[in-house]
């Protein structure tokens, strides 16, 4: 696949692979900002602002945003995560001209008062709704308590009385530091040509303001360590999720964590598939690798009926001291890389798929990787690797957080959570 | 897209487009059987013969079914409708020969009493559970209403009744009856060869039986008519559907049916957003048209807070009244042909999605219909065939379904639902 690259005059990257037999284009503007780079009174202010990028510009009512989309078959699409907010769509090749030009508008709002104090009570009802996925707070609670300090504690979302106490002075001055030119990737994939898009790029987005960019704290992070429990009366399930150390996304170790990850916990034919959902112990069980930007982490977390948490939680501690001893398999390791090879090719058969890829790759590593080396890269993990990575990173040194209707696991009595 | 299709002297039809740029391959059996095609007293086999087709076979257990997935880096993939039972995988193209031994293999369960009985109870669990997914159990209700003694009444999943009582010998009838090698296909869309891929299916398949085949009620329907209210109250919101006659799959109407419920019911810049969702009336509102074997339905719904019954169903009703009387506009049809277009373009970008298009489409109307030909179908749509279609099948002659806490609507008193 042809890949390209630019950088304007005000920083921003243009990244883009195209794919001539594609019959469609996705592009998406990958801000580098989360809520790891917010201050504590600005708590919730990056997943706020990405509500407000669809309020309107100078040039759009919210209306002709929800419009201008709709024509092109398109519709408003973004995210925002610990680290990353990004606005995106997949168009046919010839609305290619048309949704560039609405995505760079967008993504310099008017942040108009009276759209700040209406979304405000969107965004405050969503925190309320948050709180019935308790799967979701679950892993709200982990986070917080295994980075304490760190930023990646940080909440998505804010809290009420963040997101309550938040001013639009306060979200214009995150946006222009963080919304700066030289912190942001416009990446491309599918049925497209690059020098026609570097042309549209640079007519919407020359304008784009620059700023010292980047993040102060990237350390690597072991956690706080200890069993932590959490008591929520209203919840079915506990969850429980026990948080280890990862290589940082720039590390090539994070092909033996990804591997490992899925040896361990994929939802068929996994260690944990066969120490608890086999025998019917748990209702879920699951292990996955999350690469961040300098402090990876490795998650291992089950669901069960609050009475088998501590059955369960031995289960496991078991299986994460074993894997840390003797590593895994030859067949475990040979399973593991034949069901990447599957994600990661089927991961890549969309343009969608393909343009969150190479952005997400850029952006942590300033590499690009066509599926091929993707492939080649987990290919070539080894038992060695996978036992250097928990060398470095040892699975069953946990932070363990408990959250569900139990009083107490494993004798630790719960607060309220 | 080279397309090839045969037959195998039992009956059995294998077709498949080949994609020499994709990277994977998609495979899957679709047995045109469902919940239409059982009587009364099999009420729930089709999906419960689904589950137990992972049960085992004479070639392997249960367990060796999902280690040989698992091999493959796939999963176990099935679906029942009132009309197919489909049976997928999509893998690298290294494993065709393997997921096509195993899915042929798994066609042919052991059905054991002793699974049977197992498995039964894991059934009725989900038919329990089903309970707490309103919304679905309103398109139930809804659909039974409609249909009344049409077969495209019954129940997918059965009731707990009918599965309590269905016996292993039922199954064993309905299987020999449906499961007959000339009322399936085998489907395949990627990187294949179809020699190989026919010579695999000649060589997995070739002993299946035959049987007389075919549904022997396919009339066309226009519905019961009436308001019926259905009160349940621990449910929030109150679910209504309008439902009314469509095009069966095999009318060439089924292209302007699908176009105007677009036009009417899309989640953005259709009528019903700008009636319903757009002041904040209504918290959901859809159109779509379903194409099913000899009657075809059309579906206008939304969800709202139980007092706003009323209102909105006098919106909704307004709206269908003016659709049915003046179309849609000519702005209106283009926007909905431009979102359609991308749907289909993208829709067809996998090898999963190209399996499951060409053999529905092969299914219902044997022919082969590439994403070019449907393309075209679809831009060849003019505000004549959209009239042609309302003449035809009546938008406003409505079978109304009101599902939820409202105790009554529009002056029709709920019974328990």
């Amino acid at each position: 696949m042809p890949f390209r690259h630019a950088t304007l005059p005000n920083g921003l990257t243009v990244i883009g692979e195209t794919s001539p037999t594609a019959r469609s284009v996705a592009l998406g503007f990958f801000v580098r900002t989360g809520a790891r780079d917010e201050t504590t009174p600005e708590s919730g202010v990056s997943h706020f602002l990405e509500h407000m990028a669809f309020k309107g510009t100078p040039r759009r009512s919210a209306e002709q945003v929800n419009l201008d989309f709709d024509r092109i078959g398109s519709s408003p699409n973004a995210w925002t995560s610990e680290e990353n907010t990004v606005y995106y769509a997949a168009v046919l090749p010839e609305y290619m001209p048309k949704v560039t030009d609405i995505l760079a508008d967008i993504l310099r709002p008017s942040l108009r008062q009276a759209d700040f104090d209406t979304e405000k009570k969107v965004i405050l009802e969503e925190i309320r709704r948050y709180q019935d996925q308790p799967g979701s707070v679950a892993w709200d609670h982990a986070r917080t308590i295994y980075y304490a300090t760190h930023p990646l504690a940080n909440s998505v979302l804010g809290t009420l009385a963040s997101v309550e106490a938040l001013t639009r002075d306060q979200m214009q001055a995150y946006f222009t530091r963080r919304y700066a030119a030289n912190n942001i990737i416009l990446s491309a994939a599918g049925n497209y040509d690059f020098d026609q898009l570097l042309g549209l790029a640079t007519e919407a987005c020359s304008g784009w303001n620059t700023d010292t960019v980047g993040r102060t704290n990237r350390t690597e992070w072991a956690g706080t360590g200890g069993l932590h429990v959490r008591t929520r009366e209203k919840v079915q399930q506990e969850y429980v999720l026990c948080l280890a150390g990862g290589p940082p996304s720039i590390s090539r170790m994070r092909y033996a964590a990804d591997t490992l990850a899925l040896a361990l916990g994929d939802d068929t034919g996994s260690r944990l598939y066969w120490a608890l959902i086999d025998p019917g112990f748990a209702d879920s069980a699951d292990c996955s690798y999350s690469e961040n930007d300098g402090s990876g982490i490795s998650g291992t977390s089950f669901t069960c009926e609050p009475e088998a948490t501590d059955d369960n939680l031995e289960i496991v501690r078991k299986v994460l001291k074993e894997v840390q001893r003797d590593s895994i398999t030859a067949d475990e390791l040979k399973l593991a890389k034949t069901k990447i090879a599957s994600r990661v090719v089927r991961g890549g058969e969309r343009p969608m798929g393909r343009m969150q890829g190479i952005a997400s790759a850029w952006a942590y590593t300033g590499e690009y990787r066509d599926v091929d080396t993707e492939l080649a890269n987990y290919e070539a993990v080894t038992a060695a690797d996978v036992r250097a990575y928990l060398d470095a990173y040892p699975i069953d040194r946990s932070t363990i957080i408990a959250f569900g209707p139990a009083k107490s696991v494993d004798g630790v009595a719960g607060t309220a959570g």
